[in-house]
């Protein structure tokens, strides 16, 4: 069924201990509707600036991704990050970010988009995401991200949101920060009390927890000795198991249980390199082979 | 199959965020062999002092604990600790510690306990660990744990007693001390390269990692929302999961994943309250229903 994401597109400089990239195509929506678009097509919603080069638009043919609702900004510039990795290639620090477009009128929503029945609304102030989830009015699962800026400048339009949403991606710091909970289990029974019917916590290499209505979801990480780069992890994560639940039609306990496994997967793939280099080299094929590897690992049956 | 565990028998005062525990009875013997004796009879050797309270000795009875090995040694005092835990429970500071009887000679191992076939050699000196290997000729399978201690100070002679263990079992902070990894699966090769035919890296609320020579394995951690004491959590694991192996008789990798299953859950009962206590309220019924719960939080199956 459809899947929709809206989210920003960045063009990023990535430092790691031991390598660099400079000024590659990166953004959550873009790492989100590469790794959903080995299941489902994606349709993104996004603006850049009149200085994103051409070159990385063509990066979506790889891919099964409608760019429809990209829209190329004239007089505005694109979205820049740079970030540096620690030692632990977990923790990271923003060294430089110009917000640029993002800082500008939300991308319009193309008409023929408007039947979009998944929905991803990919971190961005709440207030916006609502804007945004007001255009999908036949949306069957919705589910968003946000991060810690939001949740201490904006909790009114969050806990809006919240109420609107079927699932919540954050990270465990931001899970503790929205909740007073050190504990994470206790943080997202709390996060499930403020209205989604799920929330899922990211925690890095140490893989994720999923809290719904049904019922409890614990995944270790892939064990990936190879980390090149981090960046997009979480949003290949949240789009490999969007575009799995999308492909399924499917939004019950044990498909999205599934689906965090395909998005832990995908994952695993894209921090083999910088940017979307990974991702254009394999195939569902190979998603699935790594998946039947990783279920080995869990197996618990004598 | 006959299981025995060496280590420490302490007299622990404990400090967490909103409680206090003032010298109870714990020590990594004590966790492990009350954790294992769910699954199979445990013979300990460890050694306490004349100051040893009486009624801690009849813990024991509670459990399937053979403490023909335990040595009240007349002029000694018990080894004692003292420790507090951060507000996230999962990381502490020794605020006080004394030897005692631990910096004597090693207690003496019962004759009849020479033909034990499951050894687990808890955290002391590894040249200690290596004597009292010594003392089990028909040992079947030999695991041992680690400190940050003896990695920076008695590097040789771990490095001896690693040729000589068929398991490691340490934690993430000792697994990189000791390689010079950050990353824990690259340190888990390098580990498993220095000798052992596999190794258990414990993550605390974030699960284990399994190398063996035949494969990998993971484990997110019993998704525990009530934390009231993380102490013996490691050897509790450690003591289910050599428990488990010792009473079914099998060391292949389907057993070894298995049995880290059950010490997940033995070491999550462990924490719901200070030292012993829960322990010994549960029976081997609550660990088996627990152990299926998780099972359907780790279920990818559609």
């Amino acid at each position: 069924m459809s899947l929709i994401v809206t989210g920003s597109i960045g063009i990023d400089t990535v430092i790691t201990p031991t390598a660099r990239a400079e000024g590659v195509l990166g953004g959550s929506c873009v790492y989100f509707a590469a790794a959903a678009s080995f299941f489902t097509p994606v349709r993104l919603v996004a603006a850049v600036g009149d200085d994103f080069p051409q070159e990385y638009l063509r990066v979506f043919d790889r891919f099964d991704v409608d760019t429809t609702g990209l829209e190329r900004r004239a007089g505005s510039k694109t979205f820049r990050w740079t970030g540096r990795y620690h030692q632990n290639m977990n923790d990271r620090d923003t060294v430089d970010v110009a917000l640029n477009v993002l800082a500008e009128d939300l991308p319009a929503v193309p008409d023929r988009f408007r039947d979009s029945r998944y929905v991803f609304l990919a971190n961005t102030h709440p207030a916006a995401q609502l804007a945004l989830l007001e255009q999908f009015p036949d949306a069957k699962l919705v589910v968003a991200d946000t991060m810690d800026l939001w949740i201490n400048t904006a909790a009114e339009d969050l806990s809006k949101l919240m109420r609107r949403l079927d699932g919540l991606v954050l990270n465990d710091s931001e899970a503790r920060a929205l909740t007073g909970e050190s504990n994470l289990i206790a943080a997202s029974h709390k996060i499930v009390a403020m209205g989604p019917k799920f929330v899922v916590i990211k925690k890095g290499e140490h893989g994720c927890l999923l809290n719904h209505t049904e019922g409890l979801g614990v995944l270790h990480a892939f064990p990936a000795a190879n980390v090149v780069d981090p960046t997009g992890a979480g949003d290949s994560f949240a789009g490999g198991a969007m575009g799995y639940l999308a492909s399924c039609g499917r939004i019950d306990l044990p498909a999205i249980r599934r689906a965090l496994a395909y998005g832990t997967i995908v994952a695993s793939f894209t921090i083999e390199a910088f940017s979307l280099q990974r991702l254009t080299e394999i195939t569902r094929h190979d998603i699935d082979q790594r998946l039947s590897e990783y279920a080995q690992y869990l197996r618990l049956d004598e």
